[in-house]
């Protein structure tokens, strides 16, 4: 491929706005066009071949019509954009050449321009699979390493529960609690997850929370001397039976409530009084606001990988065009690890 | 009076566990006893005559029959213990002298027998009205003071809303916000309390919100750049009002949640995932972890005190047969200030 080249390029778009609904594939479109290989002279614009794309679950609040939230909604007609791993084709920026591997926001396309070469990283010279950029070493790896360490402030010891624990930032945050020394407990959909999180994560035990009447009683079980720190990633139910069972000076990093993405404003919550009674913190975050941490997480990530203390999984679907249900598999409990596109 | 009198005792005792229903004065018993003046050999007891009673909030959990809270429930038959401030009148403490002014956990009685002297202060020597021990240097104020600087961490210019404004810890809250150079808003109940807030203790504004259709509204125009601070001590609608009006990175003070007291796992919050959008902190506190600030505390209030810098709101009833209807009073927002008995 070479500039002036004239390329077919297929990108996923987004249709409609969403309120509460389950999104469905419905709501994407895939477009079959052409796109000649060209920059426009006097910008530092960069034009990538999409490798990797990554669906992760805080892209449902950009269906939402909502613009005062940390992300402004997508736009109707145009690609859906998110983390993705790419290949240089032409490059304006002095930062990357021609062939190397850069991650970044991209569109959900066969090919992107990505205006200034604004937010990739260069990370050619990195030895490690390349999708592992859109995870264990992106936006989920930062989110695990940010929400667990940052966040919980975990001593040796302690008692750890993670819920959706076979998710992408699930199956690292029990595994950074066990390189701390902290005993841990993960709560996931299915059978296959819970025997994944037992036998290939370190988790020290699971459970399925589909197959529990009470889910207070369930985590009474697993923690008798109560929860010192919740990684919360999918709220409702779970969490109230979590307020029940913390121990003092707890703390919950609250990731993410998927529960709550489909139905805005959510469940409510009985229990909150809980915090008071325990003493403890309950605090959201974004790994946006620990980018400053992105060299020593890498460093971490890097220096366990390479020693073969941790494992990833990743849960990998074939085709830009399947990118739609690959995003769909989040809301259904579907994925095992990390949802990946690979084109 | 002296050693080996006989006196006439009075004592309100607790009668009977509830659950979820509204505390009344029946629950409470008053006995009309004799008592003996006199303290066992070979203890370090001290006997006190009450002066002030100090009805608080917290004390509905113990009129629970749940024994895993951070304090036992009361026992039915015997008295309510509660803080008070008292004079001595027999001592075989090295601390205490007779006529000694201590403040600490009494039995709601005329007199009480002090196990050891066990958590009394000797405050003889501060020169302030003798209520405010169990007011503004006591429990409400240290917990004002822990809540607002240790949990919220304010900074000048930020905006700080505080709800039950005109309670024994709301007062303070909004006075230490103006101290410290925030906006302050406070909610209350009542038109007085509201221009109480506003004329009296300092608040740059405050709302009635009782007569607020819609807490959310109401706290936007309140808060057009969003809350940095919510010290909470009511729980419910107004919990779910702020999350949807919270800045980024906002704090909140999780003091209390008297809706809850009364309806046990209290009504369900909506609106939680905002803490992950905000990026928000909830974080419960009790007064008991911050008794190391005790010292830092009471110099900063004696300081304050006498540059006439704070204004304390105290409601006093008179008689220790009136205790009972004072603690009701506390859940019926009766109270404009701190609801102290004295005796």
């Amino acid at each position: 491929m070479a500039a002036g080249d004239i390329v077919h390029n297929t990108s996923i778009c987004f249709k409609r706005y969403l309120t509460n609904e389950q999104p469905t594939e419905s709501d994407m479109e895939i477009f079959a066009g052409e796109l000649t290989l060209s920059l426009a002279e006097g910008t530092r614009d960069v034009l990538v071949r999409n490798l990797y794309l990554s669906p992760d679950p805080y892209m449902r609040n950009r269906m939402r019509e909502i613009y005062n939230s940390y992300l402004p909604p997508f736009e109707p007609g145009k690609p859906i954009t998110g983390f993705g791993v790419s290949k240089v084709i032409l490059s304006n920026h002095p930062d990357f050449e021609v062939n190397d591997v850069v991650a970044g926001i991209i569109t959900w396309e066969k090919y992107s321009v990505i205006k200034d070469g604004s937010g990739l990283r260069n990370v050619s010279s990195i030895d490690v699979p390349l999708s592992y950029h859109i995870g264990i070493l992106g936006l989920p790896g930062l989110t695990a390493y940010a929400g667990f360490f940052n966040i919980c402030n975990p001593r040796k010891g302690e008692n750890v529960f993670v819920s959706a624990a076979a998710g992408a930032v699930g199956q690292l945050v029990g595994q950074f609690a066990k390189l701390t020394g902290c005993y841990v407990v993960g709560s996931a959909g299915t059978d296959e997850k819970v025997e994944l999180l037992k036998v290939e994560l370190g988790y020290d035990d699971a459970f399925n929370y589909k197959k529990e009447p009470d889910l207070t009683v369930a985590l009474k079980r697993y923690f008798p001397e109560g929860i010192d720190i919740y990684f919360e990633n999918v709220g409702g139910k779970m969490l109230e039976a979590v307020l029940y069972n913390l121990s003092n000076h707890a703390r919950i990093a609250v990731c993410g409530m998927i529960s709550q993405y489909v139905s805005g404003c959510g469940e409510p919550i009985y229990n909150l009084s809980q915090l008071t009674i325990r003493r403890a913190k309950m605090q959201g975050f974004l790994m946006s606001d620990y980018l400053h941490l992105h060299e020593e997480f890498t460093q971490y990530i890097l220096c366990h990988l390479k020693k073969n203390n941790i494992v990833y999984i990743e849960d990998v679907i074939d085709g830009l065009e399947n990118a739609p249900n690959a995003f769909m598999r989040l809301f259904q409990g579907k994925n095992v690890g990390k949802q990946v596109v690979r084109l």
